[in-house]
């Protein structure tokens, strides 16, 4: 395992840099954000993503707007507006929103506490889910939920690197989840760097593997989880939770309570992205598909509770039903 | 529709032609085949691909071998090692090897009835499957299981094509259908040339479309079918089955009698190609993946019979049980 900690994010006192994850694996090119309006930018445009990453830089994006009250007001409004399904970022901005004073000190502890508070969730997921898999096996994930999701250290992958740690044989498959790839560029890249086993598949193998007893558990992360435990995640994850379930394999989302949204009852209610049709026509920046072709780009999709085996977080691991688990995570 | 029949090879009298489907859809380029091993190394590279097509294709390939009974075995022996899991190139070797005299002109003769009893096929699969689907409606499909996969018209998009002949209203999702593309570049390019209004989505999208109910019906060809129905078809397939039948859509599969492999029970004896890691951790030939990391890359996956609403061949519709309608196919 590396030594240093892996975060997307750093803090340099006058700037917030974020390790530009439209370039990795091939280039580790770290952006630096001088005003809110540059992590407006790096969040829209995918230079940071991860629910609980994009919520980390939208507070320190905060901080970086605080020179007066006004100011303030229109960087909540247009962090806000960046994407519209991780609640993290809604969590962590209503945080920001109650600092007092709003000096830029003040602003910037609190962002520095989101972000720690962050890390230490994750490494308390770990714990939690790491008892959850077995002795030695082959967890398959999707998209990223790792460190570079994260403050830093991960959900799905914390999970992974605190039963790798635990002296358990775990071995990833990872979906290279199409068409950001973030499975093949970024869940690849920072288990290669942690030496953690790790072999790709197409989305489309994931079904074909889980059928054939090559999988002992399924660890997701989460962009948005309602009072019922439907889970909004990167696309692609509903059907992993029904292709584990139909084969008997533990289907089990990773995430930090400032994921869970209690005002939201069901999925129904969870908005989903749709991205840019163009990314789906095209692989990295070439164009795949012929002209007069048109796409769809849902970026989430929504996981019924149903199909979960577990939601770990934090605190414990909720359970069906998950309406009082997961209540009683916040008790 | 377009006013001449695509199809995926032309013979010239002296040499086979085909139309080179790594390259599409951006170009139309033609490769001459003047040699068995020309044929040999075309449906290995994938110039050519697509169960009843590699059939056709191999077929040919044996009447360019014609020129002494020496010759033919080794043909036979080196095109039936081109790829193990579409049984089409086997049955159609196996009528090949009975032609007698064993001339260049009765072997021509044969490949071309081959290939044009397959177009015929697939007309009729079409109007077998046509009645299937609803007057208006979103079908979805995976790979490509057109008229580039046979010798002409399709299989799965022979069923489209007879449905909007027949003024029904059907508009594709296509599966992006990775690593290789086929949905994004084959299915979406032959489509888009016949006027088919056509979306493509990524291979983890399927679920999320079949769950919102924007999906009347999957529709898809096969690379092999066993006695009891269990069927291989491109890597992904069974897990558009699983999500299909989880949302009470109907599931078609759409193949010629040559894709039934009457010698094989069921699922487990079809042989699953592995083809080069490679291809998934790489686009064309732009790395991915970061170093260091492994993939894995069976070409097809087998959907259990159970999950299959109906088999569309060119004499019928099979339903389960399929022991016994499989067998109705054939007397």
């Amino acid at each position: 395992m590396g030594d240093e900690l892996l975060t997307p994010l750093r803090w340099t006192g006058d700037a917030l840099e974020l390790l530009d994850q439209r370039r990795l694996p091939h280039v580790e090119i770290w952006v630096r954000c001088e005003t809110f309006e540059d992590v407006v930018r790096a969040i829209r445009n995918m230079t940071i993503r991860g629910a609980p990453a994009i919520g980390c830089a939208a507070a320190f994006g905060v901080a970086l707007a605080a020179q007066g009250d006004g100011t303030l007001g229109v960087a909540l409004d247009q962090l806000r507006a960046t994407r519209p399904t991780a609640v993290n970022l809604f969590w962590a901005l209503d945080r920001m929103a109650q600092v007092r004073p709003q000096t830029r000190e003040a602003l910037t502890r609190e962002a520095m506490a989101i972000w720690q508070e962050d890390i230490a969730s994750c490494r308390a997921i770990g714990m939690q889910g790491a008892a959850l898999l077995p002795a030695a096996g082959t967890v398959l994930t999707h998209c990223n939920a790792g460190a570079l999701a994260t403050g830093g250290y991960g959900t799905a992958l914390g999970i992974i690197r605190a039963a790798r740690a635990a002296g358990k044989a775990i071995a990833v498959l990872a979906d290279e989840t199409r068409p950001f790839l973030q499975g093949s560029r970024l869940t690849a890249w920072e288990l290669a760097r942690d030496g953690i086993p790790t072999t790709v598949i197409s989305d489309n193998m994931a079904g074909h593997f889980l059928s054939r007893g090559e999988v002992a558990a399924v660890v997701v992360g989460a962009d948005r989880i309602a009072r019922n435990g439907d889970t909004a995640n990167k696309i692609g994850t509903y059907s992993l939770a029904v292709l584990a379930r139909e084969n008997g394999v533990p289907f089990y989302v990773a995430a930090p309570r400032s994921t869970i949204d209690r005002a939201v009852a069901d999925g129904s209610g969870i908005p989903i992205e749709e991205r840019n049709p163009d990314e789906v026509l095209c692989f990295t920046s070439i164009r795949v598909a012929p002209a007069g072709v048109s796409a769809r780009h849902p970026a989430f999709d929504v996981t019924p509770a149903r199909y979960i085996t577990a939601i770990v977080t934090e605190v414990g691991v909720a359970r069906a039903p998950y309406e009082q688990s997961i209540g009683a995570l916040f008790s």
